[in-house]
């Protein structure tokens, strides 16, 4: 059993996005080549919602939440029972599997907040979890901080379709030898890969053998590009008795200032959640619930066109990328970019750090998603159109600068 | 160590304040006694925030926040730090202990999220804590959550000062034996008693001397009431090394819907509370932090007016109450009454259900607080006075009419 000390040292989130403004930056005088670059500053640790705002009138229905006084502020713990049911109605058909409002779906204080609440319902000390690498920064971080063990499963995100997918072998050895959750996303974050059909339904029947808990996280699923297809894990046939989707309006929507998320499947955990919630946090802010009535009912062309913005950045930034020789994977959903450094003589934390000192260039490391990748660095494209493009020009020449 | 089924076993919520609602009540007509009730429909599990809405100007201060965009949308997973540096000045000056707003402050998601966080920084498998008797409902799940072990002291807050205190020879002997972190709420809930100066002093040597981690919820201690002093345990001249304080808008300033709270202390532990909620929620919601800004800074006359607005509700309760012989404490602070029952023929829990199905009054049963009350029930009379006067006589009747 680990100590508090060990415990939070794992927990350390210096390098997380967002964080970047506690970091120590003096010392990097002596180590920069160069002057510093001029341009606009660009934080590509997460989306700008000034460069793609909230839906029109998200702010109108939290005014009107608001006026609605007490009924609105005090919700039950898993949210609002006509929000959720109007709200299971809609992710129902997105997902193209029935919801019930009343004991399959929680409103959680963002996706975060879903994610440490899913995670919680099926781990404790010795579970063994199967994490994908790359993956999300925190899920790594949460299966430890409930003593649970990370099993890594490798994403083979650079080769051609159809196998660009988890090792699958790997996958069903780790459940053989007693892995008991499996936790995903698709699209994947840091690489925009989304999973086929057939991984999906493979994940599906092997997860569903060995009884494993399956948690998958679609923040993304619905800045799906051009000519790309998406299969929801909830609409499997053959799946395990306990699943639970993920889902918020924090990415494509720009809704991230409301700390809103959604968390649906088998009732005994969506139960299980409620009741870590209710000594978590109580319960989503209940104003900010109102908001999630934008949700799903976009005006008509509104997200068509977030996509297509979206596209074009996503395909001006692979070309600077590509032609520079920073490889870099084409994500097929939402909007992160995962390029490849060249070698450097300096380590990847260094680089990060000047990169934004020296060019006023913000990003997360690839570490942050997986021990091993340490010459990746993670971009949040969901920007300034011409400001990323700008930007994007610096990160190559400050890699130029730097690698060996 | 326990499997998650008893984990989640002691996270039932099914009493809880605000979760009535998911209550079946089919079963109630066979045992009712006399006919249901007439009146307004009363909810003491919370404040009223339709009879005491917030401040004037949080909505506006609110909208100002959203219109700020990403700036106030993204924040430090602490809080915006001009925010926190204003907030640490006006509660520096309040409790009589400065506050470094760099690394001595947390903006938490409620004050739920602070002592959920505050918990997990000084709590792990064998932990021994001590635990007032009663006190807040969410104190004991937590630190069995975390794998604690709840060390109970009595609080004799129905003898007359200055011997209504908890017990502080049985906190020496809990410390001498080996326990390492202590939590209470000062004014307690449920009872409104305010720690004496004398009691908390004595906390502060003695906790110091056996080096306890101490988290200090005070959430309501700026509703005091004529004549009385309110000592902050943050203001010791002896304490310990490890602190935390807690408070939040939630309950004087009627701020709830917003989810918001603070946590003050041990850089150490800050920084442990930090590291957590970044897989925890990330950060409070960044439109709604822009209302701390209304906190301790409210328009004249309005604390005062609130708080003698809430004492002649407590005085009129109170004598509605003891009159019936339901004997109730009188609360220094905050707006909970803890009223003890007659001898009853039916359980607590059916009580409680039968108050709200037959006479339209939801309280919340004292076992909530500490097992051994199931004579007492707790209302937060932070409500309409009138409504709130009649349903008090109702209660009496229904204790009236299920007595033995």
């Amino acid at each position: 059993m680990m100590t508090l000390d060990e415990k939070f040292k794992i927990l350390e989130a210096d390098n997380a996005p967002g964080q970047e403004i506690r970091q120590v930056m003096t010392d990097l005088s002596t180590i920069m080549r160069g002057g510093k670059m001029n341009g606009i500053p660009v934080d590509f640790s997460h989306g700008d919602v000034d460069a793609f705002p909230p839906p029109p009138g998200s702010d109108k229905i939290w005014n009107d939440g608001f006026r609605k006084g007490a009924q609105q502020a005090y919700t039950e713990y898993r949210g609002a029972f006509e929000i959720r049911e109007r709200l299971a109605e809609r992710i129902g058909k997105f997902t193209g599997r029935a919801i019930s409002a009343d004991n399959e779906l929680i409103i959680t204080p963002g996706t975060q907040g879903a994610l440490f609440m899913a995670l919680a319902t099926s781990v404790t000390e010795g579970t063994k979890v199967a994490v994908i690498e790359p993956d999300y920064f925190a899920n790594r971080k949460l299966v430890r901080f409930f003593g649970g063990e990370v099993v890594p499963i490798p994403l083979n995100y650079q080769k051609p379709s159809p196998t660009n997918s988890i090792d699958l072998d790997r996958l069903e050895d780790a459940l053989k030898k007693g892995t008991k959750v499996l936790i995903f996303s698709t699209p994947n974050n840091p690489t925009g890969l989304v999973y086929s059909h057939t991984t999906i339904h493979h994940i599906g029947t092997l997860t569903a053998k060995y009884g494993v808990t399956v948690i998958v996280d679609q923040l993304y699923s619905r800045m799906l590009y051009s000519g790309e297809n998406y299969t929801h894990f909830c609409s499997c046939k053959v799946q395990p008795e306990n699943t639970i989707t993920i889902m918020g309006p924090s990415k494509t929507e720009s809704l991230s200032g409301f700390r809103l998320g959604v968390a649906f499947g088998t009732p005994k955990l969506i139960d299980r959640m409620e009741r870590l919630q209710a000594i978590v946090s109580l319960r989503a802010s209940g104003y900010n619930q109102a908001v999630l009535e934008t949700w799903f009912q976009e005006p008509k062309g509104w997200l068509e066109k977030r996509i297509s913005e979206h596209e074009a950045i996503r395909d001006r930034l692979l070309k600077i990328f590509n032609e520079a020789h920073l490889k870099t994977s084409i994500p097929q959903a939402g909007s992160y970019l995962f390029p490849t450094l060249p070698p450097l003589g300096i380590d990847l934390n260094t680089f990060v750090r000047l990169l934004r000192y020296q060019a006023k260039v913000t990003v997360t490391p690839g570490t942050e998603f997986a021990p091993s990748f340490s010459n990746h660095i993670r971009l949040n494209f969901s920007q300034d159109h011409k400001a990323a493009i700008d930007a994007a020009k610096r990160i190559v020449k400050i890699a130029e600068i730097y690698s060996v």
